[in-house]
């Protein structure tokens, strides 16, 4: 490997680069798009070496082994939503942004399979399965922004979760480009498949560190017919947890969602950002819960009795059930507040954490009463797909600036608890840079070393998004 | 490494175990049963040196340990059901069985999750599942011999992945013992967890050739409240592929197995074994369709006007519906009358492809051809659980022993066209050493090249069940 120190020597390489990828392929200086110098997580923009746009696979590898031979590192970059910093280039990185290799290549109904290119936007794919009379059931807020090719590097999560899986649970081949340009192709439609080892698991969830992910035979589903929800209140959380498995039990595999809000979540929706509660106020754990049926006529007399039934049994203090799709709007109106809170809260810090579902109300607690006594004047709020073991809060001291509100206290303590309580620091946000000083909090130094022997393995330079994850 | 070569020094070593391991987890000599010579794959068995039987993951940590420093190759044996030589010592080896860890630890009913030692047979384990109100929904004709660990490390599937996935999908946590002794253990109860590389896919369907798994944290699920069954006859495989299309739509997430068997099948099944037919005699496929519900009184109409709507839309040349548990057996004896192939049709040789849905019937009809062109007298016959992918063939001679069974010839003819139709040469019986030779029909150069990278750095000595899979 020669490592090329001088300006002169490194325009050179890249103008070689240019010349084999075609026009527009290497943007360097000024032309780098200012996107491509950060991921949506909160740190300051970094601007790469360049940005490097192929076409293929041929043109990733390629890329790979042209900045491998000169020692460049390369950041892999898709709609570069990441919230932990997975996406974000250093100074002399190469971005090797996957935004030219876009688009459906084949949607196959009998095998239930669509076959994309690691660009594509999420929403894209969701419409063409639309159009072709399936759903593709993952979701996200960044649908419109993010690409297929880093919802798997980052083992995308969202709020279906307990019906449809992870992402990882949506795919079923690939093509990936190894650290040394090695092309993988396994574009499997497969549910079934034991012969060998299933190495795409390897690139699922890694953000980007082993390997390229250039294609995807993604899963389809059956499009639901019809979707029934309802808002329930409940006195605690013992009894939130016997509500989930009422709707497992209930429900079946119709259950769709499960979202619960803490009463400082709701106080903060309902009385700050004044989103309309269809429950009555008061004390109280709520409860969103969702299911999809494949028959209107059948289904929704199944969801309501299925609630009547609950209600006779005095294990909700109140409910609300959807009678339109604007109900069920109004309903996830309450959750996707979030998304107005640097608005509604002003500067304050966001978790993503994992619990086995008995422990939620333990840690929200204890989190709580920890904060308030080590932090002066620090608030926080709890939320999250339950069902799932994944809970979201944010932790804020209102008055603050954002650079002024003590992360690292928070972290330590919030962090802390869920190593006591044998969690995961990242459900779905990922690991990235910012979250990686806890990784030794969630995972053993076991586990750490043969992450690392992984690492080793597959990329021995080291240059593929070299400090991420471990 | 030391390679110990003499008897002497070898009972030494063995000797030493013991005295660390306890009474009776060491075998040796004429002591070792005739179980573990061999598992249920057709070869010549073979007897391991000793047979080591630990209580713990410390205790497999010791014996990995042990047997690596005097250079004993360790092949993992869990129920000894594989199909393809897995778990099949060769002499001079250790067997490394689970059978006395087993057991349930836990069953969390909050998460839906069971931890499991990895000897527990799985017939246990979906015992222990019903008892505390769920299901456990993996289920193999082996579920009283074969142990959840080999479940794992075969990544098993049966009849209703449709549903519920292989096991890869059921599996939450694992604690698992490396080559060189360490233990990893991360008995993972979230169904999202993103703190770094999801390590337990490396240990599940790799066959006991990266690590050997000691416990297990599994998925449960709601207990099915009914069941459904229809048998359906179609005049063409077009229909059949547009019958699994209509299921998916109209039954969703309730479907539970779509079981198609070709005409010769039918014809072996239900003239030679004698099995009765629900249907009208002549030519056609034959689907099983079965259904899982959540309340009988709603599902079971649902699952009749929908079997309805499609006769009245001729999709369908007949049709019988279950009324009764007696007539869901009825339906499944059909299917499961493979099982009697041995009686019914004498020696034999089973194979179980993948292959995408619309590539099924252009499959059998070639393969059926060139068999019986290439060698004289061979007859074949088709099934399998098509909305996975997965076909099952058993082919023969007749009146040709076991051993004069052209096997080579049919695996040619049958591997070459699963690669022409870019196949899989095992769906879910997995590799291990019967079907390595042609493990190059369904995955490239790369792909095991990069399986060999992962084996070497997993297991630099090369020790742990050397010469499987890879």
């Amino acid at each position: 490997m020669n490592v090329i120190t001088t300006p002169a020597l490194r325009q050179q390489v890249l103008d070689d680069l240019r010349r084999q990828l075609g026009p527009g392929a290497v943007l360097v200086g000024d032309d780098v798009p200012a996107r491509n110098c950060n991921d949506w997580s909160p740190q300051a923009p970094r601007r790469p070496l360049a940005v490097v746009r192929p076409l293929d696979a041929a043109g990733v590898a390629l890329t790979l082994k042209v900045c491998r031979s000169v020692g460049f590192p390369v950041v892999p970059q898709g709609g570069l939503t990441g919230l932990c910093g997975g996406a974000t280039p250093e100074e002399g990185w190469v971005a090797l942004s996957l935004e030219r290799m876009s688009g459906i290549e084949e949607v196959d109904a009998a095998s239930a399979t669509m076959t994309v290119k690691a660009g594509t936007p999420l929403e894209r794919v969701q419409d063409a399965a639309d159009a072709a009379g399936f759903l593709f059931p993952l979701d996200l807020g960044s649908r419109g922004s993010c690409a297929i090719g880093g919802n798997l590097s980052t083992n995308a999560g969202g709020n279906r979760v307990i019906r449809y899986g992870m992402m990882r649970e949506l795919v079923l081949g690939l093509e990936v480009v190894l650290p040394d340009g090695t092309i993988i192709t396994n574009l499997n439609k497969l549910l079934k498949n034991n012969a060998g080892y299933d190495l795409k698991h390897l690139f699922i969830g890694s953000e980007g560190t082993l390997g390229i992910v250039t294609r995807v035979v993604l899963r389809l589903f059956p499009k639901p017919q019809c979707t029934m929800a309802a808002l329930c209140k409940l006195a605690d959380y013992d009894r939130v947890v016997a509500l989930l498995a009422a709707a497992r039990r209930g429900l079946g595999p119709l259950l769709s969602a499960f979202e619960v809000m803490w009463p400082d979540y709701w106080q903060v929706v309902t009385e700050r950002a004044g989103v309309r509660s269809p429950v009555a106020p008061g004390d109280g754990l709520y409860v969103l819960v969702e299911a999809q049926g494949t028959d209107e006529a059948i289904d929704r007399p199944r969801f309501e009795s299925w609630l009547e039934g609950l209600m006779e049994q005095e294990l909700l203090v109140d409910a609300a059930v959807a009678q339109s799709l604007a109900d069920i709007d109004a309903f996830w109106a309450l959750r996707d507040a979030c998304a107005e809170f640097p608005a509604v809260l002003g500067p304050h810090v966001s978790y993503d954490i994992g619990l086995a579902v008995g422990r939620m109300d333990d840690f929200a607690r204890r989190c709580k009463a920890a904060l308030e006594a080590a932090i002066p004047g620090c608030d926080s709020a709890y939320y999250g797909h339950i069902g799932d073991g994944n809970l979201h809060l944010v932790t804020w001291v209102p008055g603050l600036a954002a650079a002024a509100q003590p992360k690292p206290a928070m972290d330590a303590i919030i962090y802390g608890l869920v190593k006591e309580l044998g969690g995961s620091i990242s459900a779905e946000h990922g690991i990235g840079t910012l979250k990686k000083q806890w990784l030794g909090h969630a995972r053993s130094e076991a586990e750490i070393a043969l992450m690392r022997t992984l690492k080793a393995a597959l990329d021995p330079s080291g240059l593929l998004n070299p400090g991420k994850v471990v």
